[in-house]
């Protein structure tokens, strides 16, 4: 192969370990964050859960403190090892990050509001998807996500045709079935129609009347065979994408981050930044 | 290309930009009115909700007099832009179009009569199928017409064979459970299959006898494996129609609306009217 | 074509029109009898419903004598224009015209049995399954049946499957949830099993426990990945009964059926039964 | 064909009946346990159920007795036949089989531990799994599997993905609705949310405030998306292995199993143990 760019410092080494997952480092890093941003997902569950024993809570709360710690430092990593600082702390994951850190600080300074801070803490599961490039399945998804791109306008004009029969359905049952059957407005009326035609079912609301019972027998039987409309598309769309997949294969991208622009979109074998020409981290 | 028809009056240029969506300020009309379409099918759900603060059922009511306004400018913008307005007036859509306008009139002439006329407004919203034309996914939504199309006899023998199991596993229900259930007569057994065939299942009614539990497992093993049969015929006849795809582009038809006899199908190309050979109107 | 065997009596006359659809006089046979057969059998639904005007009840009354009368004469004409009448009477649809035909003479001799009866009326739906060769898309139900029968080995290795797991899933939700929850015994469970994994999710029993929800979600998860698989087995089915179709219509069959023998199975252009030798009636 | 290696004693007889499935014996020996594998389970279902005549507990406790003895010398017979027992022993389905055969010796030595003991016999279902192979469906199980095997990274990717949309949506619902719409703490509504996006809806938790149930229509059409992608993925999977169907054929195995040392994978026509080259019986 061609002569590899240097790597030029520390910094670009932490770079690499924390936002490529190219390198055995890299990977343990990614697997190492994804297990405790699960860790720290079940806590918050758990922390929801009433009637435990306390000993429980108090364990949970030290958890929480060596993960908000663990937080810490990563962030603190991401900001030295970027060359441009504000701009990954005022990205999108930027911000995740940032938030997904700071609720056990923010209790600490206001006391009582942790509980409310259970809704900042869930937000952690967005980092989630940052991670999930670490995924040896990554071609898999990769395959599901182009083949739900490419049927995006299909299911989109399918969604448009199921929220109009919910309208006109949800409405007709608002004025066959009243108040008295639990469709107490249209909106109302709109959710059951959504609930039915999904073939979901709660059961919370259902029609009572004689009419009412036989409409609802016709939105099950038209839900019945529109059901079979985006299974169709995405069917047909896969089967294409299976198709596609040997010229995919000789364009696929890595997990390659630049240090210098952040952008992270690279062809395999690019050994230059395709954004801003700086030399890329390659370790073979 | 060939030398154009040239446009005659004032008259075909608002029937340009009313009827046919092909000139920008024909999408543009498209495109409010929907919007306006929209937020007085809000507003017609927003009314059914009891309990909102009274300035909001102002708000409304205020709203409601704008769409009025709005829709009569339009109906009789319609009216006058045509050569034959009768055959517009009894036409299905502007059938729809005057009963969209006139229920404000009604309860200011008979009064009292406001709660009555919500059902007369919910046919507003039929009026969005005429606008649809203007999506830009229209040819997504042509060609899930057609695959539907294609399937509709198979989808219909389908669903004879649907509704006979139903009758068939419906009366056997109400002679196993009893009306003790909620099997309270055929009618509502016979509801109640669809709604388990169809995999919904509200549980509103449902069998407790032992025997009836076994022949409910029955019809739901059966309801499984009878669900995959309309998704195989639309995923057949979708890659069908994909595969067709080309042969249909070179036959496409857009928004031309003849402004003599109101003929809307046309060929892309077009400069005559294919039903009565009155020039069409075409900017490019 | 070749020389037509001769028809030779008004009793095979009568037979052509009873027991085949190929001629006008036998189509119009059918469908009338289809319109009367549904009529009997929506009077049979509206029957057991109670709380309508008596009046309903006696017009249902007079015109199930009415019914019962026409299926009473259809029924002597099938046995006389035959020539071996026990073959018609002991074939499963002769016991089954049989019992349509005798319910109001039983409950005339049997004074009080009306309401027993309402069994052996349901028994009508069973008459649809022969006429519906009289539909036009008689074609279709045939790609329907076939994709269906050519899939039966691998809908049954599929059934059998869920079986297995509904059996295992159910007899651990018994153990973890008890009676208390509603899992009063296994087959409860096992019928709760069916009742999750099929989708349909009545809501009559369901889990209380933490662990039963635990379950629960993965059964439900399961049931997801696992409604895929039939579908894919009549998808792939259907697409290969569509490409063999030219072949089948080389070898279509249509409803003649044999004075003689009663044999219904013949190819289209056959003169002669393939079965007995007897000539068969066929009109252009 | 080749000179057939001569079987050695009658020990390898019935390790050819008890562990195969190629000779009359063999299939024959696997029906009689399939039954009596199957009669046991519905005993211990039976049993689960309260109320009936004491005379039928009686019945079964009996035949629960006839069935242990005949577990009993099969399971002697299994470890007499095979030259190293222990390897029998301490695999999977030899502690099944031990399983299954001792409850109710183990409740004639504890007094009063028959009612737990009903756990144990329930595994009893895992043998079936064994038995399988005597299906003749062999083929198409085959097939069913080798779809869903090559469709597994797919789907691990496809449920991740569900997992990470019920765990946001579970927490954003629980924030939401609260503990008083029954969304008591985060796993629990988390399992709502399983129990929505898979469309079963059992109805025991559902949303009663408006943003709870306009989450709850987002959620239920997202699912209505959803569904159609393990069925795409497992439709192009099966059409795929239906084609490699002519290469698999000329691969395929059989039941032979090792009398040495238990290898059961071989290919049709193998003569000696692909494992440990020891000859294999078989008969034509």
């Amino acid at each position: 192969m061609k002569t590899k760019p240097k790597r030029n410092s520390w910094r670009e080494k932490i770079h690499e370990i924390i936002y490529e997952a190219d390198t055995p480092a890299g990977k343990a890093f990614d697997v190492i964050l994804l297990v405790i941003i699960f860790l720290s997902i079940i806590f918050v569950m758990l922390e929801s859960v009433k009637g435990l024993d306390p000993w429980i809570y108090n364990y949970m709360y030290a958890a929480e403190w060596v993960i908000t710690i663990l937080f810490t430092i990563e962030y603190i990593l991401r900001i030295i090892s970027i060359q441009k600082p504000t701009k990954y702390i005022f990205s999108f994951y930027g911000l995740i990050d940032f938030f997904s850190t700071i609720p056990l600080y923010l209790s600490f300074l206001i006391p009582g509001s942790s509980s409310a801070l259970i809704t900042v803490r869930a937000l952690r599961l967005l980092r989630v998807f940052r991670i999930l490039k670490v995924s040896r399945y990554i071609g898999e998804s990769n395959k599901l996500i182009k083949a739900l791109k490419d049927s995006r306008p299909k299911i989109l004009v399918f969604l448009f045709a199921v929220i109009i029969l919910c309208l006109i359905f949800g409405t007709a049952m608002y004025m066959i079935e009243g108040a008295d059957s639990g469709f107490k407005n249209i909106p109302v009326s709109l959710y059951w129609c959504i609930v039915t035609l999904t073939t979901v079912g709660f059961g919370d609301i259902h029609p009572v009347t004689p009419l009412g019972q036989f409409l609802a027998s016709i939105i099950m039987i038209l839900g019945y065979g529109v059901i079979a409309v985006p299974t169709g598309i995405v069917s047909a769309e896969y089967s294409k994408s299976e198709a596609d997949e040997n010229e995919q294969k000789k364009l696929s991208t890595n997990t390659q981050s630049c240090y210098h622009c952040h952008e992270n979109t690279h062809l395999d074998g690019a050994d230059y930044c395709q954004n801003c020409g700086y030399p890329l981290n390659r370790e073979k």
